[in-house]
């Protein structure tokens, strides 16, 4: 093991990708054991969202009961500037979070809904847990992202996250147009997400925005009971094929 | 449940990141309940390779019983091309592959390790699901390339995996220059892999080729005992950080 003595592990925990709405799938069915393991054991938290953190804990503790009462856990949750900006710039020092990381505690780094700092916040915290030497460890749960991208048939070995596309009408659809000459160019898979009621402007700007051949792919609801994948070449995309608000991925290849 | 009536489903079936060489990790611990019921459940199979698939299933079988005997399981192996050249540039046609499931037969992908179709073969037949109007179901389980980028630290609201980078040394260096060109101008990150005997070539070459203030990740041994990421500045990595050849992720990012 390459634990530093007596320094605690930063635990990289993925919640369900549900966002606390759907309970209906248990919670053994999208994380595996040692990640409800490690999770039940820790007592320190780093998250997005306190109030989301405890339900996913109350339910994490129905499977293996916690280290600690949840009114005694220490959750701790990010500044807002790192919500809204992100906190890859640099810019948010995330180091006093892991002040006590340093002695010894372990501790836990979750968001809203799937792996935190994948198109979520956090980035910050891995890298200041880098910095000072602290061990990190992901661990296994729901990525929505690759889920999308494996289920889309779009080409895997190459691909691109490139996080939300503008709102204004005029830029959205410079930049779908700009995403799809990447992948005419390079072959490479561009993924995306929206906020899901903006889910219908974004589809329809898709498919007026791309040429016929350009395939697009939409993954909704994934790992939920209303999980639906489907990629068809913007031509044979029917109109009758509406999109709820369900949250998204989208990607284009070809 | 948009099952169309009558068809079977695709199921996307994610196996440890083991490739069968350390199963000191149980699999219950980096495959979620979900995955294992419905792995144990089916008897119809399309692989990169049939030996690995039959050594996943026995390990699935500690955990469920096999809807049937190993040796009466149809496990049907991706041709040779498919794996060399990668299967999403069109030429392969899965279709045949999926006659039974057009019928009501159930069927699972699965590659050697990880996610099938993400830097995997199996996007071919994804996509010939899509066609004939096949459900296709991801299912959790564990994907280095994202386990890698949460842990790495680096920009996870973009990115982009790139797969392998050229061998020769020459065109190796272009690329990787190529690749910090882009992390520069756009701030995305971007992942790569190699095959792990080259590691060392590739983590050389990273060092050398790379501006001192360009960060560099690699993730090894993810969800495995000797697990091991760390994420530094170019200036910051020790001559001592000798790299092994098990099986790495590396990133670069700003």
């Amino acid at each position: 093991m390459t634990t530093p003595p007596n320094k605690g592990t930063l635990y990289l925990v993925p919640t369900p990708l549900d966002f606390g709405c759907d309970t209906s799938v248990p919670i053994a069915d999208v994380l595996p054991q040692a990640t409800l393991r490690v999770a039940s054991g820790l007592t320190h938290w780093i998250t997005e969202n306190a109030k989301s953190t405890r339900a996913f804990l109350k339910r994490v503790s129905e499977f293996a009961p916690l280290g600690l009462a949840l009114q005694d856990m220490q959750i701790t949750e990010l500044p807002r500037e790192v919500h809204k900006k992100g906190d890859h710039l640099g810019e948010f020092d995330a180091k006093p979070l892991l002040a006590l990381v340093l002695k010894g505690q372990d501790i836990g780094l979750v968001s809203e809904a799937g792996m935190p700092a994948v198109a979520d916040p956090g980035s910050s915290v891995v890298m200041a847990a880098h910095q000072l030497g602290i061990r990190v460890a992901p661990l296994v749960g729901p990525v929505s992202l690759l889920l999308a991208l494996a289920a889309s048939g779009l080409n895997g070995q190459n691909f691109a996250f490139v996080g939300y596309l503008p709102q204004d009408s005029a830029a959205r659809l410079q930049r779908i147009r700009e995403l799809e000459m990447l992948v005419m160019k390079t072959g490479q898979t561009q993924l995306f997400i929206e906020t899901p009621y903006r889910n219908k402007a974004l589809w329809e700007a898709l498919l007026k925005g791309l040429q016929p051949n350009t395939r697009v792919a939409r993954a909704s609801g994934l790992t939920l009971q209303n999980m639906d994948v489907q990629c068809y070449a913007v031509r044979d995309w029917r109109q009758s094929n509406g999109i709820g608000d369900t949250p998204t991925v989208f990607a284009i290849g070809r």
